[in-house]
């Protein structure tokens, strides 16, 4: 017996869940759910139907977990909490400061169905956030570091494409060298924004604008470029497809800690991601962890969790037995 | 109420435990336990008392884990599933091949007793385990990669120490760069151990011993440097002591996979550890599964336990409303 899933929404990410679903044998992808017409949805996988949202309760004995793929803007603060009076979920919500009362929301809800709901799980929140746990538990005494990129920032791609005289933009988030040496070495360093990240932005402008003026505005834009040091290149929109196309990101989480009668010993823990597509690799994350959602579920457990609450032989398809053989 | 934590066997790993505790307020080291003469062990602790191994089933009462600093060839086989039917235990059990029967032993004695007892705790197997599983788990299509070092291999230092003419003996374990460099390109190598890894050691001869001899001993010895390129420097005792006296170690796991509809995107994933002290490491990885094992028996669960089993927030002395609004 496969463990069904069902897929709400289809953008990137979904279609990254419908792709890692066809390497984990033991889940079946049973639905995807659309807020568009469902017949103009044209999805990898002809053979598996898809059904308007709204027909969500109706297939509530049909699948197993709910992997909701949508943003976090707007859309999961409320499918989260709705999909969980009915179905076990798995979401990505990655607003950092509104985490404890998603969480709150989806607790009630889910408690009350007697389903789970796992929140936040991808790389950040997600296996960042693990790592910060176990440096932090570890190594009582020491510093996190958390560094992203090099890749794509989506949000400070939209918010240069927002300023005037910009057609099109992508931009990307590098860590600097120098920090992350620093960093490494075990010096524990106190690092502003500006010393940990560059930005490097690659612009279409709209024809005749004002190119000195929308650097400019880009560099000075407060939060998001003004406390960094901003690089702008100006490149046609055929540059950008064929170059800037992709969507790599990645990053690292340090802890550097010290141990010993006098903190003599210095004890360094990183976890680092290279990614050559983000939501696809969200993907893969979100479909183990709907793995172990629905066993969390059917030994009766209810509620929210995230990935701090999740023991890890739950993710896999092997048996303990196996794990601890090949993997231990 | 603090977690009374029991110290079993008082070498590098029980002194690090030991110095681990103190930075770790919400545990307390309550005895140690060793096989020695009590009086004769001089601990950095002095207001705690030492007891005679022997004497371990008078102290059930007054200790919530015991912390097994014992080696895993004799100690650990036979003391683990002992201690188990009185206290919950946590162990550095590290003979990968003898992991399943160990776990048995420690299993049905915990589950009499209605203890928990973690075992193989520490960074290999351990934390390195952890990433291996995660790994898999996340990016079913890749490879798997663990290196050791740069790091002292207690094992291959006393394989050298017992070729005839060797007074004293170092061994370094070394990642080979162009494998490392390999690896992280996405290649998905097949490596040889001599391409992983190469072995130094620095050997102290005794007085007129044959050099030549001693060297080719060393570098044909079956298993433990046969098949690895190894280079052998020798050097006083004086210069032993003052250059080779640390206990470094490290290494590191990468998981190296595809995603997509041909699989044509890479996805890397690696986590690396770079120690100072492998046994205070170790010793502090120790400590905080001791506080996972008491609030899993504390919760009712009872038998034999690996870091796959051990939800993350466990690890934590933080609540989970505070690890989900600060780390999450």
């Amino acid at each position: 017996m496969s463990i069904r899933i069902g897929i709400v929404g289809y953008g990137n990410l979904g279609r990254g869940v419908e792709l890692a679903l066809r390497k984990n044998p033991d889940m079946e992808l049973a639905a995807f759910f659309t807020r568009r017409p469902p017949e103009t949805l044209k999805t990898l996988s002809p053979d598996v139907p898809v059904y308007s949202m709204d027909s969500l309760p109706q297939h509530k004995d049909g699948l197993d977990v709910l992997i909701l793929c949508g943003g976090s803007a707007t859309d999961l603060p409320e499918q989260s909490p709705a999909c969980a009076r009915l179905f076990n979920v798995v979401d990505s919500f990655d607003t950092h400061a509104r985490i404890p009362e998603h969480f709150a929301a989806c607790d009630a809800a889910a408690k009350e169905a007697g389903t789970v709901t796992l929140i936040s799980a991808g790389w950040d929140p997600g296996l960042f956030s693990l790592q910060r746990l176990m440096g932090q538990c570890i190594l009582p005494e020491g510093s996190d570091y958390t560094f992203w990129g090099k890749g794509i920032s989506q949000g400070h791609g939209d918010a240069v494409r927002r300023v005037p005289g910009v057609k099109n933009a992508k931009q990307y988030t590098i860590p600097v060298p120098e920090a992350l040496e620093r960093v490494r070495s075990g010096e524990n360093p106190t690092l502003t924004a500006r010393q940990k990240h560059t930005r490097e932005c690659f612009v279409v402008a709209e024809p005749g604008a004002d190119l000195k003026r929308i650097e400019n505005d880009i560099k000075t834009m407060p939060n998001y470029f003004a406390d960094y040091d901003t690089t702008v290149h100006f490149i046609t929109e055929e540059e950008l497809l064929r170059d800037h196309g992709g969507m790599p990101h990645g990053g690292l989480v340090v802890r550097s800690g010290a141990t010993g009668e006098a903190g003599e010993n210095k004890q360094l823990m990183e976890f680092s991601l290279t990614l050559d597509s983000n939501p696809e690799f969200t993907a893969n994350v979100l479909v183990c962890c709907a793995r172990a959602v629905y066993r969390m579920q059917q030994e009766g457990q209810s509620g929210a969790k995230t990935v701090f609450d999740v023991p890890p032989a739950y993710l896999s398809p092997k048996s303990g037995e196996e794990l601890r053989k090949m993997l231990l």
